[in-house]
């Protein structure tokens, strides 16, 4: 008999059918023992009864996580016994019962709360949780709606380079990378150079690259291996124009995940996003005297989550982009406008109480370019590749760059960006821990 | 005056307007100078005529790539003068030249054809160029279609590492990474064991991921770091259903770029790949026998390009699988029917003459994995992260990976798979050339 996906059981009530899936919880009863069962579509209960005594039999040996195959009839459930979600309105009375894969006693029961540590040190099993699905679907909708929004804003996806010549932009520590010939490579810390150029054949492009940072923070907010979605645009007046592209990437993530993924809103006891007919814009100096306090050349987290609590409170928003920081501060390719000195045309978007992306419009000139190198005491000989996009004629542009775990995170309220990184390295594990 | 994309100007005949760009052919008759600007959507002509004495100054000194702001009048050309592509049928008289940045003297004519490691060696002014455009242009919508289809088919995308605890599979010479407290990491060879653990929370799971080759090869057909887009799903009989799902993708593929790029095959003197209601599915046994050749383990890259030939011919197919190739191979966890010994249920994809894609039915049971890594001569220890998703229950499955740079390639007739490659690392290169 040909598969039936658990979704599809809603409308077949007296069919027989075959479904294979993953026992996701086993209630035993003696008499009877109830299985739910989870496949990609969802969790549908499986009851086995006497009257299929073989069935009953293979029932009794069979434990969460195993596979199985499972012929049977479709049965409405009684209006007073429905279980949740749409699939809680049909069940399947178990025929036949194959093991397709057993599995091992587990740990602990997939669904319970158990600590980062140990949820990580399992994750070919704990990614299985309720929960991990959730964050995961999440993150998979986010990423996906957020390039359809950028490629519907007119922007060109490529693949940027994960090994970089040299640890160019200085700052962030670089991992090394033994490289042909006794060469060290580093791996990048940012696509910022390449989508850069990029713009010189596209005018707008975008990437969605891994970024690597050999800093050894164990933060709820750092990764050693992150994922970003960055994209720069060429001939913008200043900032504001990515500001406006992000902000309609933004727009259109909280609107889809808002129509699909009600659910695990709901699961995650989060709300959805609040985000305004405008997302507000502060400068960093009028955020900082918001919060009572004296300019500075950047904000704190505590500022970040206290300024992300104003906006909520006063404007409706769970987003709030920052401006004008000092371009000392920023990157050395950010641009300043000599009547706006010594503030930058860098900006952050900050959400619910965390930078979740940064951006600014950069330098275009050459010259200009190559003095900034100079006074942050870099070799713009070391840049030489990167300069022929400017040497060759660029426009004025910008872009900027969304962490998408800690997107993800502050989408579902999840404490540590760890938990919405599939398979997170930082400086005490990958995949194992590394002291095992 | 607010810009005015190019390809808006085509309705505006009469109207003035602003445009921005970059200059990509600029023509002096003396008394006219011609300008063709490009912006991201099309390049358009610009006649600067005496009656803009200022205009006509300015442009004696323009030069390719400078950036210019032009305000004009959309003028509709004779038709006996029209140009190629649905921009040739207007033109801006130009009132206003405004230089936005200058370019340095080129070193050669961005359109003019140069040699490979000449082309990369620039690669930030000769991705400007019509060719490399096209390419990437190509190559955008392959990876969109691609994604699009695999969600169609039921698929999640998530983030698979590329930093990796162990050179886990062998065989492919993997680049090392210095990481914490001097422990060794590494770059992954392939997202495999990652989309095989997403197998169990997802059933479907896909991942556009980063590949690393360390291997001392300079051929048309390798790179030291490359883009895949890998699935797997559960719940398979064999490797039919995987090489229906890959099937999917390519025609979904090969419909939108036949639909949306007719220009390019055109530029490029390519037709659009030929596909019929099914890819020609051959056993590796059956398609050395049609090249009269006797049975062997593998194909020779020249055999490769026979059946290609002999498939387009005989089949008018661009594609074609060869399947059940010798158990000993593949991959160590590919999987072998016993009643189909010393065949494995791999099989691999080749497009024009090229392997584009490789993909298989893999073990699921863990016992038989563990007695495979033994057989092979690895240690089940060092893999006990990957082995807990096949110690807690795993439904059959497969999959398989397609190289993005190759089937790019391949798409547009390109004979070096580094052409098809942003920004490609060799042996010899990362940006510069090492030697420098």
């Amino acid at each position: 008999m040909q598969r039936s996906l658990n979704k599809e059981l809603t409308g077949k009530a007296g069919e027989n059918v075959c479904i294979d899936g993953w026992v996701d919880v086993r209630r035993d009863h003696g008499k009877l023992i109830f299985l739910d069962i989870r496949d990609r579509s969802g969790i549908i209960q499986v009851v086995v009864t006497p009257k299929a005594p073989g069935a009953l039999d293979a029932a009794k040996d069979v434990r969460a996580q195993w596979v199985v195959r499972i012929e049977g009839a479709v049965k409405e459930r009684p209006e007073a016994m429905r279980g949740e979600g749409p699939l809680g309105s049909v069940e399947v009375v178990a025929e036949k019962l194959t093991v397709v894969s057993k599995a091992a006693e587990l740990p602990f029961e997939v669904d319970t709360e158990v600590n980062l540590d140990t949820h990580l040190d399992h994750l070919p099993l704990t990614l299985r949780s309720r929960r991990s699905r959730d964050i995961f679907t999440m993150q998979a909708s986010i990423l996906d709606t957020y390039r359809r929004s950028l490629r519907g804003q007119d922007f060109t996806e490529f693949a940027a380079p994960v090994l970089v010549g040299g640890d160019a932009e200085g700052g962030a520590a670089a991992f090394k990378v033994d490289y042909y010939y006794d060469k060290t490579a580093f791996l990048a810390t940012s696509p910022q150079f390449y989508k850069q150029i990029m713009v010189g054949p596209f005018e707008r492009a975008f990437t969605v690259a891994k970024i690597f940072r050999a800093e050894k923070s164990a933060t709820t907010r750092h990764l050693s291996e992150a994922t970003c979605i960055d994209f720069e645009m060429g001939f913008i007046d200043n900032e504001r124009e990515p500001m406006r592209v992000l902000e309609q990437c933004i727009r259109d993530v909280v609107e889809h995940v808002t129509r699909e993924h009600a659910d695990i809103f709901e699961r995650f006891n989060t709300d959805v996003p609040a985000l305004r007919a405008e997302i507000p814009i502060l400068t960093l100096k009028d955020a900082l005297s918001t919060l009572g306090k004296a300019e500075a050349p950047d904000m704190e987290p505590e500022d970040e989550r206290a300024i992300c609590e104003w906006a909520k409170t006063e404007k409706g928003s769970d987003f709030v982009f920052i401006t004008r920081y000092p371009t000392k501060k920023r990157a050395f390719y950010t641009y300043e406008d000599p009547s706006e000195a010594p503030y930058s045309r860098g900006f952050d978007l900050l959400f619910r109480g965390l930078e979740i992306n940064s951006g600014a419009q950069r330098i275009h000139d050459h010259d200009a370019l190559v003095a900034r190198m100079e006074e942050r005491g870099l070799d713009p000989k070391k840049f030489s590749y990167y300069l022929q996009a400017f040497k060759f004629g660029m426009p004025p542009h910008g872009g900027s760059s969304t962490g998408l775990e800690r997107f993800t995170a502050r989408m579902l309220n999840i404490p540590n960006v760890k938990e919405a990184t599939a398979f997170p390295r930082d400086m005490n594990r990958i995949d194992n821990r590394l002291a095992e």
